[in-house]
């Protein structure tokens, strides 16, 4: 029986590259769902044949062979879960260890952030390999929509402005521990695995190495598996500490990401990656595009002190062949250290905080983000409509400016009057002058707005982790809080009430180094981007001017 | 019986001025008819009193009383006369000099452009100061509609883009004699009259005055007649040759105009007045600008040798008192001297040209005026877009990068963080220039593209004339070329022939000077022109470029 399989979004094919273009609601034969790297190969009405996303086909579950029903969503069932156990803490259940993590309240985790079919929580999947379409997943590219005009790539999955930790990983899952787990724990790690907040003049911070960590990304190269029948792009990221360079597809970044969500994101806002982009993907531009972010990426985790100095950072860095890779991988994958756990770490040696002043911190922080948020998107917003300006309505305006005076010219040359040649030669001089300008317009966005409106995508991006990360902050409040009731119904002991104390401070003290590294970046980064980009628009009027000046010189003086 | 009218066009009342505001369909009661000054008093259906322009109501004839019912539209009556000898013309009947001056083609006399209720034909009026709403008539203002949005003033009426040669006046009426009446005249005015055309460097000119004669208009003072009931505006205009300043209203400029076109039009474009205008004409900004146009318009007639040097507008200039005005007046508008006349006063002294010389000159005048309307044209309309982007989407968008950059500054401030103010002084600075350079930007039209817009529409004024000028030289090659035919009829001499041949010869050398002192005058005003509006754009982007470099003046070096 053949499989047949329903086509959810369209998919453009992706020139010699194998691939078929489909359309929304088509019916597909699926010819071979072997292929793996999340593709599939079918077959469509008019017999052409073709690889299609996985993610793009449903395939029907009455015609499925073996394998396609096996598909799981095992994000669905998390999602399941969560709804039962929120119901449960809402119905004033019993409060226990098990319950807790599930009292995180669920807008802050954004479980209903809508992600089509998405291969995160997919497990249809062959081999290791089954996160191959890393490189092929769903796709936002720009700025909220402006650069769609521009490359015309395909839009559907929201921005990544929250974090992955929302997802299946957490909370429920066996390899997270949940909050309550470390508010009740006594012992602190000691050792390499110590993450220090010292006393600094800004008040508790990170201790920063002596040199800074940095990486240049460059040299995409384009790479092929399965005999030829898939393409991908690999980069090469050299560290400044070894100068030796390493290559990696956007998967390994993608896997990587996932390590440090799991690993920091409780304490500390992990971006997400630049969006991922089905078609389009090995044109020149987007590559180019796809490498500067990742650079932004890289470089904004190798500043982090926490993260940069962290294993499964510094191997993605350093590993030296593909045994390292394959065994830093695996223990990477088993570290246990992660969620909230990694509060454990953290030694603040700073006088104990009492939960009132932590809330306080935890207000300021909140506001503060959210109205930096917002700020960001504002500057987006005109940004790009400054950006559609220059290179739509404004260029086309000068364009025409500088025709009617080239227009002008001609006809004043048609005069047959014998003084007319330095006024037409001018009067043509000026109109290409304005042809000039309106490309000088339309070319500036590239030059200014461009590094603004990035700048501000990664803070937005930024930003958005955010409310997961101050969310853990707040549920332990919340739990803190209860704890004199805890006590009284003896669920706990009024030592255990003095050890979540104390370890809220602890966690205060880490979102404290975690804020005021976040504010002293931000300083510099905005500081840098003004000066940036107002020394571009100054000199994008003085080239005007000049222009202009040039042009006004072939007047004759009157 | 109580006169009845209906309200043909929304009119808004001048605060102050005893007007009242109508609306079209509306039905009022004149309560008297013999105001004057163009105006009636009316009553609405509320009961409100107050006067209105006569053009804006149509009495009901039922109802009127004898001085309504002397209304007579002498347009139609022309019109009607016009057509019926037209037809006569196509139906080929015997050629004779009364018909012929009906054979000018329709379209260029434009007799059926469209002047709503046009009180230019109506001879509705109670005494000699008849046509006393020139100062309060028909209203375009700005170029083309660009300006409804600022002065919201009314618009109703056609640009006067073509002469009043047109009109009432021409053909058919007494006092203008047919084309035929000067190609046959062997006579040539001797004297102070006689005209001259010279061999100048670029071909025939006319003959220039030593000393250009120019004007200044200004210092408007508002007036009022019919014991406070009426108000006007006086300009004053002073010569540089007597320095002695004389004043006159609008209507003044009206009457001279009327008198130019009448004496001059079929050898030269006599430019429209500046339009009238009903409400708002004693708004500040209108009357500025009334003024500005007609020292345009001032300056432009006395430019011309054939104008400045005329008895109608030496006493427009130099009248010494009420009398020598008034008799001056009576005249001009009793000179014999007037429409194809003219050429009867020119002598040009250079070797005859025979009539397919002059049919090609005739060709390349009518093409290049033709193409640098269209090109002037298109020159206002990009000109326009430009002004409504400048004052609208573009100043908003300034503003809005101003305030993002204001707002980012102003969240940075509530961090808390110790090390702020010199990033967010140095924000809060250059939010505020991004604001400056939005009213720079608004204000900038004002600057430059102001005069290049209003000598462009000077020159679609002027443009407009052509037609019905070079209609002229058009229609009487067309006679001449018929002349072997009519020797032929024996309708006349070989000799009349040859006169025809020598007078369409002198006609054609004063379209040649008139088309040298148009494009010396057109190399000047645009020469002029663009080195104005180019400085003033250097100025603009050297002062935009100056203010972003004191605001990054105000970052921290990095």
């Amino acid at each position: 029986m053949a499989v047949k399989a329903q086509v959810l979004y369209d998919f453009t094919a992706e020139p010699g590259n194998n691939e078929l273009t489909v359309h929304e609601g088509e019916t597909l034969t699926i010819t071979n769902q072997n292929v793996g790297g999340g593709w599939v190969e079918a077959q469509n009405s008019r017999g052409n044949v073709g690889l299609v996303p996985v993610d793009y086909v449903e395939v029907n579950s009455a015609s499925a062979q073996a394998p396609a029903t096996q598909y799981i969503d095992a994000r669905n069932q998390g999602n399941n879960n969560s709804t039962a156990n929120t119901q449960g803490v809402n119905g004033n259940e019993a409060w226990t260890a098990t319950t807790w993590s599930n009292s995180y309240p669920a807008d802050n985790w954004n479980y209903t952030e809508q992600e089509p079919a998405g291969n995160n929580g997919s497990v249809y999947s062959f081999d290791e390999e089954w996160d191959d379409d890393s490189d092929d997943g769903k796709s936002t590219g720009g700025y909220g929509g402006s650069q769609a005009e521009d490359g015309g790539t395909m839009q559907r999955s929201g921005a990544h402005s929250t974090m992955k930790l929302s997802l299946n990983k957490f909370p429920g899952f066996s390899k997270t521990p949940n909050p309550e787990v470390y508010l009740l724990t006594k012992h602190i790690t000691k050792g390499n695995d110590r993450l220090s907040v010292y006393p600094g003049e800004v008040g508790p911070v990170w201790l920063y190495p002596q040199t800074q960590l940095d990486c240049v990304v460059a040299d995409p190269k384009k790479g092929s598996k399965m005999y030829g029948l898939k393409s991908y792009i690999e980069y090469q990221i050299t560290p400044n500490t070894t100068n030796r360079p390493v290559n990696h597809r956007y998967k390994h970044f993608d896997w990587l990401y996932e390590r440090l969500v799991e690993k920091f994101a409780c304490a500390l806002p992990v971006p997400g990656l630049p969006d991922k982009q089905v078609t389009g993907r090995f044109e020149e531009e987007f590559i180019k595009m796809r490498m500067e972010r990742l650079q932004g990426w890289m470089s904004r985790m190798c500043r982090h002190p926490v993260i940069s100095n962290s294993e499964v950072f510094q191997l993605f860095l350093n590993y030296r062949d593909e045994k390292e890779w394959k065994l830093g991988k695996r223990k990477a994958e088993k570290d246990e250290t992660v969620g909230v756990k990694i509060f454990s770490t953290i030694d603040p040696e700073l006088p104990e905080l009492d939960p009132a002043q932590v809330e306080q911190k935890y207000e300021v922080y909140n506001q503060f983000t959210r109205s930096m948020d917002n700020s960001v998107k504002e500057l987006l917003a005109v940004g790009n409509l400054h950006w559609k300006r220059c290179t739509g309505p404004l260029q086309k305006e000068y364009r025409q400016i500088g025709k009617a005076f080239q227009n002008m010219s001609s006809v004043f040359n048609t005069s047959g009057y014998p003084r007319e040649s330095t006024l037409t030669e001018a009067l043509t001089a000026t109109g290409k002058t304005y042809e000039e300008i309106a490309e000088v317009i339309a070319a500036q966005p590239r030059k200014d707005l461009h590094f603004l409106l990035e700048t501000n995508n990664e803070y937005k991006g930024l930003l958005g982790c955010f409310p997961d990360t101050i969310g853990v902050h707040k549920a332990a409040i919340d739990k803190v809080k209860e704890a004199d009731h805890l006590v009284m119904t003896n669920k706990i002991s009024q030592q255990d009430k003095h050890t979540m104390e104390k370890n809220l401070s602890t966690m205060s003290y880490a979102l404290q180094a975690e804020m005021n590294h976040f504010h002293s970046n931000r300083i510099y980064d905005y500081n840098r981007l003004m000066q940036f980009y107002l020394e571009e628009q100054v000199k994008f009027y003085e080239t005007i001017a000049e222009k202009l000046k040039k042009a006004l010189g072939q007047y004759t003086t009157i």
